[in-house]
């Protein structure tokens, strides 16, 4: 079994070497390339995926992991050896479905969409990015029907961000939280309204990121495995053991896109981080699901850095970096603002109560494009409709619309979904952290995250993917994902603020 | 033949990638990776290599290679088709007499080595370094085996570099102009000396670079097509059609090693940006040979931007960015500074009247370790007789001595001599481009460089790799590749600035 297990390995090494090589593309593709090498930088991603695809879905990987499957009865299913074997099986059995003409396809669909997009997006023309959402809806529509029959069509889609998840879950997660958030922001209307003027004055860029710096290090981040780079999209991304980026951007007219942003893509960089080096070069190596991660970011950026204790700890430091902007304003009104809510038509900006909405309203707006209900040119019409129905304001164009996120020129269908299911489980599981260290609130009142990052590292980090996200919050919480914590969490936190 | 023809080009396509995207890993290696990458980016790159090898040697490329060289008879000789399929012939013909067993072996090897050699050289302690260099000359030693019958133990290392030239060849070149440049030097040496003090001044970073990045651009680097950054020791890299980047280095207390670096890396970068998108993704994409590029990297570094017409356009802006530092100092002085012969211990830094010594010295040394002449663990000794011998100056330790080179750490042994090579054929170029461009300085002394890189962009550049060296130096001039225009070029420059 050992000899087996180390040729799966040697396979599942050079797939990962080729995927990691891919992530430096795209890193650098995003951070620094020129824009003469776009389409040179094309083809060297489609050769890398189409060469770790091939090399993943070879016979050969097959074999080995069909007779390790059999003798995988005598391992504890917990070891690393058995859920590298259930993993590496369920990931085989989903890609051998895809024909390797699908996976060129898609590049090139994609390709040309996202050119299209960013074109479409900075004219606010939607008819010059439709017939390529077109392509990508039918593209995704045929990826579906391969692994079909399923209950749901979205089902395939949703698999491939949420293992084991199925698309009646999260509809019904949804339906119990959306009331409930809607009723929240309608009472926090009703309310006095928080001033937020100070943060929109100028804050130089040289100095956000020095304060920046100083909150991601004191958070634990390992700058010796990682670095801060500057790019129009904000993301994290591992780049092979030893090597966790992140990138952000900056807005020196408004105090919060760069910060909040800077900490959110910490916690994605800081899950990996702390993934064990020997799960490195196979499956297991990475975060879990797309939501798990998420709830690592969402944790960092929200239930930390938007807190009060932190800023208890940081504010005076803030103030003495930014004198002459918030010299004068307290430590509760600076909270108050951060936090305030308002219906907003980006979502990437959108506070904490009304963050969720924008998740739904895309959720549902992509199933029913896949299920037909929806064609792709009725597309700009039916988002203002229900924009204007959920949030109560309507885009005043497409940009700030339907074309604000970069998602469906890219194929991600089926992964908005993760981004609410993430801020869940950052509730579910800090409600259980706050009875493991009680005095969580004190230590970050003191600037001191290593009990917190410690637990995480425990509980979450040090395993990597070998659980299904499912499975992960009920060995973690007791229970699946749902959204009762985090109803509970807003309306705690937006209650105080808002005098509820 | 198109068929194969076209089978072939998707084969050299996807190595290509292979090899574009090992430069980029190679680039931000260097550039931007956190030192916790080190370990997965070894890794990476030797995945990405010896897929990259295992592509062009497979079987069925050789078949293609072989079909294709019987009806190639067919063909103009010049044509791309003919030309790549004779350059294919030739790389396969090399490529396939190394077993993929020595590629990951010298990957191996290498690896460690350049390790040990950076701290080797920290440290000034040869001994660190001196088994891994043991390691690395049995590895060349086998590696030559692989060729023999040859007629030196040097050629099958130099025909890596310079395809087509032999040993014999490059040391009767050498030894004709050896003494020439010795007496030149001594002869300066006897002569008024040159005061550079001015250049030994605060010259801050950002305006450095301010004025370099002005001079590139009036030399025609195109920035959509490439980019600037900083590492340890400069470079510049193709990492595939549209996407030439140089990188640099900076000493804020004297002005030489930022600007002549830049200057040298763009002409590195010209030639590859010069090169017709027809032939990217082919073995015929790039330049012909390391001494070709280099005599591209000289001339725009030295024949142009160590010129008195390049000052005289130059100097009143350069002034006006350092008015403290160079307020008072004439063109003229300023002009025979940046020129001031002197022997030294480093060759980066070495002047273009001594430059060529230090060539020669690890030239000598190379094939003396690699006949078994000298032993590895008798090089700092060797290294400091000749040292004194040919510069009249013996290196006060190994770091200024033997261990300054980073080269052999990495296996590169065969390399050096193109340096030399590629002074001598820009002197050669020089020629025979001021005899097609009468009003070449006139041009240049009006900040004017559109004309010689149109005229390089003709003759060299648009060939890509399609001729070898000495053919493509016979093309041009006449000749083949020999010292006597550039100990000309020398004797003129230096007779002038030193009154000789």
């Amino acid at each position: 079994m050992q000899a087996k297990l180390d040729e799966l390995k040697t396979i599942l090494a050079e797939v990962d070497d080729l995927d990691r090589a891919s992530s430096v593309l795209g890193w650098d593709q995003e951070a620094y390339m020129p824009p003469g090498g776009a389409e040179a930088r094309g083809q060297q991603l489609g050769t890398l995926g189409r060469l770790s695809h091939e090399g993943f879905t070879a016979k050969e990987t097959g074999a080995l992991i069909e007779a390790l499957q059999k003798q995988a009865g005598d391992l504890d299913p917990d070891s690393d050896e058995a859920r590298l074997i259930k993993v590496c099986a369920r990931l085989y059995e989903r890609q051998i479905k895809v024909p390797g003409a699908m996976v060129v396809e898609k590049a090139e669909i994609t390709s040309a969409a996202s050119q299209a997009w960013q074109g479409a997006r900075a004219e606010s023309d939607f008819s010059k990015f439709q017939p390529h959402l077109e392509k990508v809806l039918d593209w995704t529509q045929r990826f579906a029907e391969l692994f079909a029959p399923y209950d749901h069509v979205y089902d395939p889609l949703l698999d491939s961000y949420e293992p084991g998840m199925k698309t009646a879950d999260v509809q019904a997660i949804f339906d119990g939280i959306r009331p409930q958030q809607v009723e929240l922001i309608s009472r926090v209307a009703a309310a006095e309204q928080v001033d937020d003027a100070m943060l929109h004055q100028h804050f130089p860029e040289a100095e956000q990121l020095a304060f920046g710096e100083e909150v991601i290090s004191a958070y634990g981040y390992d700058w010796d495995r990682g670095r801060q780079d500057k790019t129009t999209h904000p993301f994290s991304t591992n780049l092979g053991y030893g090597d966790q980026r992140i990138t952000v951007r900056y807005d020196e007219e408004f105090f919060n896109p760069y910060l909040f942003a800077a900490l959110h893509e910490t916690g994605h960089a800081l899950y990996e981080q702390g993934v064990p080096k020997h799960l490195a070069r196979t499956p297991l190596y990475g975060g879990t699901s797309l939501a798990i991660h998420e709830s690592q970011s969402r944790l960092w950026e929200n239930l930390v850095g938007r807190s009060e204790p932190f800023w208890q700890h940081f504010y005076p430091r803030l103030q003495k970096v930014f004198a002459q902007q918030l010299g004068d304003v307290t430590v509760d009104d600076f909270y108050k603002a951060i936090n305030k809510v308002a219906p907003s038509l980006i979502r990437v900006e959108a506070d904490e109560a009304t963050y969720n909405l924008h998740i739904m309203l895309r959720l549902e707006l992509e199933i029913a494009m896949l299920e037909g209900e929806i064609a792709v040119k009725d597309m700009p019409a039916a988002w203002n409709e229900r924009f204007e129905s959920y949030l109560g304001i309507t885009p005043p164009d497409d940009a700030k619309g339907v074309l604000q996120d970069v998602h469906w020129s890219f194929g991600l269908m089926g992964y908005f979904a993760t981004y609410a299911l993430g801020n869940l489980v950052s509730a579910q599981l800090w409600e259980v952290i706050q009875q493991a260290l009680p005095d969580l609130e004190g230590q970050i009142a003191k600037g001191e995250f290593a009990p917190l990052l410690e637990w995480l590292q425990q509980n979450i980090y040090q395993h990597g993917a070998k659980f299904e996200p499912q499975e992960m919050v009920a060995r973690i919480t007791g229970s699946k994902i749902n959204g009762d914590a985090y109803i509970r969490y807003l309306n705690d936190k937006f209650g105080a603020i808002y005098n509820l």
